[in-house]
């Protein structure tokens, strides 16, 4: 058994359950994103997550410890994401990759902005023409220093 | 003569100049965003837009043509970026790809969050424990449907 | 149990059973391309076309319930496909795609064609030198906008 | 001097002065599609329609010579094509290529839809909900033979 | 089950039997270089064809359905080759693959020697320096046209 | 100076005086086949055979010499190659591939046709239905042997 | 003119002068580790480390500019890397990569070490039986917080 | 069964019984490096650490030989890897890797640092601003010699 | 059942069994080199060398079936071999790759070296400073003819 | 003008002036294999050696000092060589790999044959049915340590 074993039935108890990500991360106690990241073996869970999740998706002792184990991260089977959905977020790194470089120095000078101390959080945002998907995205500035 | 090598005359003039993209944005009136993205070769001008562009970057009459022409877009040299803080937004696609899908299709159902009808915002948020670069983005969702 | 598990045994039972695509768009009420797409584990089902699949596959409520799920799209194993008649199709992408992006952008300025708001209709055009496969595509056009 | 070197010269050419595709497609007497491509380093050009050409982008009797002569086709400078509206026809072969392949096959039987004796045409279909893009292709089917 | 099953079972089947695919050829009655392709899972048989098949390599009702299903053709598993003997092939695609260019336009001009409407033919070719393979391939060729 | 920069210039004088291969091949006094892979930078001249070709594409002597020095061979920019005539053959291979080794041992037992004591033949087959390319290909056959 | 271009300058300058990185180093004020990564174009130099390098290197002012100028860092030709002191430093986190990621994480949990609040020190350690190459790194943990 | 199935069992094993890596290598007598290589399937055990890990990890015999046969060394499942902490590794050899080369070159000249005759120890560094992760290698330098 | 079952039972033996390489080869009367190659799925054995094979390693008439047929061979699983014994051989032909090149075509002339008519010899060399590898490579010289 | 610069021009002369690497190794001092590697940008020369080369290949005092600069090294367009020769010896590589690395580790144990303390001789060795190319390489044991 491994992480990804559990990432799988987490997902297939979800279909077979009609489960929702969102009361998932109700009870889990974080935001959906964090929630789902976990629920997907990209995230570690504390013991009592472990155990909220055991009883969502009817998970066994070693699976609630695998949840408690630093996953190998990744989610993709390829390097250019086949699917549209994500594929248009790798397009967007593709097209505005240069200028969200250049901004980011523009305004805080060369370092990066942080994909560990990091938050995401994507809601609906109406619109007459159509709703959008409004996403927001935090992480600290880390300058790159001289040593 | 090409597009790219308009954008590399933009770039070098740029560093010569000492210019700031947010002070172009002002000039050419649309947000530091697209902007940049046109003067980095992905977006495309109105004449006024080549105009303005021409009189800040010193630009002839046929590289101002160019930047009213549709560019190939994509403006990395690598399918998964080198440079660490573009990198930093790949491994966002790939760490939190799948999450990220099934969050816009619990909210939305099937189809994609566009990055076409798609606008991007950078800015500083200040923070005690060091100032975080916030991005919103905003796409319109698109619905695949039957037929 | 995933969605590729589905995508399998009814392609196994169209197999075994000799049953035609065409039959069963016709039971689902839909086109062949967007059935076929279904049935193959790129599109999403309602819960009744859920229900006309299963009994034309043997599927079980779990099998069914997949069928209603976002699935992760991409149908070629390779990026650079081996099949030869899916690989004209790439051929074609690859010897016009710089002569459709002109003739598009010609037409409508910058934007792309949609992929999502988008039908395909595939049909046979009797001729005397050999039937032809005629192929009609229709794809919202999307302008890049400013901001 | 190569075949490159002229289409790059016909680009420039044409950026500076303005010249339309489907002009150029009128005075050489074919579609807009064939001579767009033709126009690309994709097609081979007769000796009068290197004439036309000729006269439209100012070329020399060696790029004359060169328009006559078959290129090494290809048009895209990646296997996976970074350009959004390139892009989306590649996402269109790898979501829908086995439908395709799966419909063909179930209307003619083993073989492939011919990219050689095939013709495209792209043309603007008026929508109230915004316009579309529709591409008709027609290519003739060759059977695999026993032999 | 899918065809690559039966592909498998056919080729332990001759391994385990001592079957010659000559032989397999003179039953179902095509030559021996379209038969063993049938069997290695890029062709489709015909009923009959299928019939004979089953009975050389005891398949079900099942497997001969499948072989008479168009198979997802390509038969390597990296696309440069690592078989020393299938290298060869690549080898003289890759160092004769601009001189056979040049040649076949020369001759016939712009078009394709086609890989469907083809044949091939392998024997031995005695020589007191060492017997030789010798290859007849027989392609139509398909002009490019003007349209 | 390299080889390559040889190749080029003779590519390029072929096309200014419209020389045909055959008949460069008959003043080397070699097939069309090797003569024309000589030109294209993958074989190695002779004095004799260098002095001629100099005397046809007005080499000079320091070119005369790169074209007796032994060229790193391979005539492709990408590893599949994205020319269709170049292609059907690259498609040979990998849908033959299987059954090209399958037969070659099946009458040679395990070893190679050799790629370099190989000689090819290409030629028009007219046929009323549409002329066909016929290629004769003939390479020793080199055995595995223990030791 | 890039920052390519400086870099290549400053090598060359280096070779022709006798140049010595920690004497560059010494007049910077930095470490020789990061001084070099500087001049080979992976690091940003204030106003007054550029002034220095263009006394060391003779840099032109726009030059000096350049080096004050973010870059887009990656100093690697390939993926993987051909140079064998380089390549084995690729080994080390090929073979040593999952056994780093464990001991990390059970010494401080989910998150990784930081390649931007980071330092390098690389110092020569004698030994009788050849002396041996130390390297000190020394990054921040970063831990993966719940939001 | 193979070695790949012996680390499976291991890591399922400290997983399911909660044991640190730390423990295992005082139990072992090496370093918590090379054990934990050793567990992860890059190292090679002697027979009595072999017997060591079977008392740990419940090992069978069968698996307790596999332990001391040398394995087919690589841990990384692609050639860039995607988990955030060890891409950071990969980072710092692409920004520093040139920077790396010249520094060892200067003190030692032409040759390599052993990444066989090597070792590599990792400890945290306590720090007011955050802790640190600190990692010392050493490797024997190799000089090329000419012969 | 394919070959690679054949050889994964083989080395799984090998381990259990405690077997050499070298006692293989003094059983089968043959090389160590060719034997193991044998062993590991590489070459193809008469059948009085399966009866061996089987005999040592308890292969079943089947098993035996397969060691008599020609292998699909390639024994790494990727092109760049990431383990460091068989990468060292990887990084002689790319930093050696251009000299034997040289040095072949200086003493032979246009041609190759050939791997098929090819034997390998490895061997301790005793050396005061460490013993070293010898190996030993004899391929026959195959020239390139003009034709 | 960097290494490059300089093996281009040390190439262009040697064809120039018909010199021979034997003799330019006999007045290096060196071996052939190893001198042709310095010439081919691999090895890095002593100031006497630069000498002798600069006097051989008329090179002017800057490139003498580039000569004495270590070079990235790495000598092939391509990860998988395309030229037949090289080709020859990663095939060896690809099919022999496993082979030689459990023949090395049957006989040293754990550890790699280095290619740094390497020698390279190739030499002619007569045959009356073909001479064949006999190499000789010589590396040293590195035995993997334990600590």
């Amino acid at each position: 058994m491994n992480r990804n074993d559990v990432t799988e039935k987490i997902i297939a108890t979800k279909v077979a359950k009609g489960i929702k990500w969102a009361d998932v991360a109700k009870r889990v106690g974080q935001s959906k994103e964090w929630t789902t990241a976990l629920c997907l073996g990209q995230m570690t869970a504390t013991a009592e997550q472990a155990q909220v999740l055991a009883e969502i998706f009817d998970l066994t002792d070693e699976e609630k410890r695998w949840l408690q184990v630093v996953p190998y991260k990744g989610s993709l089977p390829t390097a250019v994401p086949t699917d549209p959905l994500i594929y248009r977020w790798y397009e967007i790194v593709n097209v505005y990759g240069t200028t969200i470089k250049e901004l980011i120095h523009e305004e805080f000078g060369d370092g990066i902005m942080s994909a560990i101390d990091f938050s995401l959080d994507i809601t609906r945002e109406p619109d007459p023409k159509g709703d959008r998907v409004r996403v927001v995205m935090s992480g600290k500035f880390l300058p790159y220093k001289q040593y």
